[in-house]
């Protein structure tokens, strides 16, 4: 696997770069973004916090506007964004903001036109990490975060897969997808009109049936507009009660749905995933 | 004068908020944000930064992107965006993006088509302070910062107005504009072709006779692709040498003309003024 260097920025005496690869996953050339603390070298691998970004975002968005790279650099911790979906002229889209390019939602779609390039759950899963874990100084210790449909995306990757990351947290996640509007139509385009086959990409549902789990760290502000209609951070809440899932879920009086809001609370994520990575 | 609140978000349990309002100086509506920390209120009114971006950049690219927030909540102290030119479809603009709207370059144009609208000086150093402080629980204190053509303008208003700021800096400043590409187009357009014009608007020839000045410090990435052509630190530095100015420039080894840059050492510049501003 070759990657190609995009972009290369010093950041808190470590680096942010961008690279580009072609992934057999998606079949088509992606994006992603790495920052590498000070402390990564060939002698001291560093773990990984794995980063997914919500509908209409890049691997650019986090990396600019979250100030993350300073608490990365203090904990001697690599920070990866993906981009959000396939992208291309050979890939199709749709027109609106909530399906198709830019509108992955970390899902293997099972359906016209979007099976042959839309496997964003297997490309964060397994292609990603095997890829960066061979290019740069990191382990194989990772953790998962993401922000509204990031957020549904490192729940679900990280309720399915607990022995793949130490720890899992999110801001504003699309928390219960089968049962709003943004979840309905992208698991309806992606994977069929049959309900049934949501629950494997919906955080509540896998949550309240858990064995058992990684720690879980959400953060929701109560002023974000989308909470009541796409978000519905109740419903994981209810189902961590009910299965006894380790998740903490802090409601921010006067938070919106920003990346103003992420910044304000980046540091307690990362400091979060730092003790369960051992750092 | 009438403000328009156009967007409010909670930041480090302070506001960001965009306003709009009538500029009688550049006769036009203009765009600026604020950052309020917590600590303002009516009965604690906290001292101002004020932060003047680079080519091409609005009100939203600092408050995005350099993480000031975190620390100037920390501090106590607001900072005040302004855009970086008169806006609109009646005011004269340019097809390059080094002069026209987004290139204001913080002087009051004398010729043609320019002089009716590009008076980003006097904005900054009248009627917006004006505007700030009669709309919002801050002080008559006030710092000024910038970045690139926005280190330029934040020199050039303090060299020029000791009396109204008590501390300075810049990041990758374009610190001798008579003597470079950039400056002298914009120079050239705003002002005439006579140089002798110029030297109200130069950093490094206002600091080379200042008598006495306010406390400046310059960052400057080593790795910037336009230190040699168009920043020229050490005419800045040999100006400061030449006066005796209170001025400390660091280079930082591998850093860029990015915000990558800016955000690595804002704590330190913000926390330079919090010293000079009595915080």
């Amino acid at each position: 696997m070759t990657i190609e260097n995009l972009s290369s920025n010093k950041s808190f005496d470590g680096w942010h770069k961008q690279y580009s690869h072609h992934s057999d996953t998606l079949g088509c050339a992606m994006r992603f973004a790495i920052y590498l603390p000070p402390q990564a070298s060939a002698s001291q691998r560093v773990p990984v916090l794995y980063w997914l970004s919500g509908l209409t975002c890049t691997d650019e968005n986090f990396m600019q506007k979250a100030g993350a790279q300073r608490v990365a650099a203090q904990l001697g911790m690599a920070i990866v964004a993906p981009d959000t979906s396939p992208r291309g002229d050979a890939v199709a889209d749709d027109d609106g903001y909530d399906l198709g390019q830019g509108a992955g939602f970390y899902v293997n779609a099972t359906r016209e036109p979007w099976k042959r390039h839309y496997r964003m759950y297997d490309y964060v899963l397994d292609e990603l990490p095997t890829l960066v874990e061979s290019n740069f100084p990191v382990s194989d210790r990772r953790a998962i975060a993401g922000h509204s449909m990031g957020g549904h995306g490192s729940l679900v990757l990280a309720l399915r897969n607990p022995d793949r990351y130490t720890s899992v947290s999110a801001f504003s996640p699309i928390a219960n997808p089968s049962n709003c509007p943004w979840g309905r139509k992208a698991l309806t385009a992606y994977l069929g009109g049959d309900a049934a086959r949501w629950a494997d990409y919906d955080a509540s549902l896998l949550m309240c049936r858990a064995q058992d789990g990684v720690p879980a760290l959400v953060d929701q502000g109560d002023a974000d507009e989308f909470v009541a209609e796409q978000l519905k951070p109740e419903t994981l809440e209810a189902a961590a009660a009910a299965s006894g899932y380790p998740l903490q879920l802090h409601r921010r009086d006067g938070y919106d749905h920003s990346y103003f809001f992420v910044a304000s609370f980046i540091e307690q994520h990362l400091r979060f995933h730092a003790r369960h990575l051992g750092l």
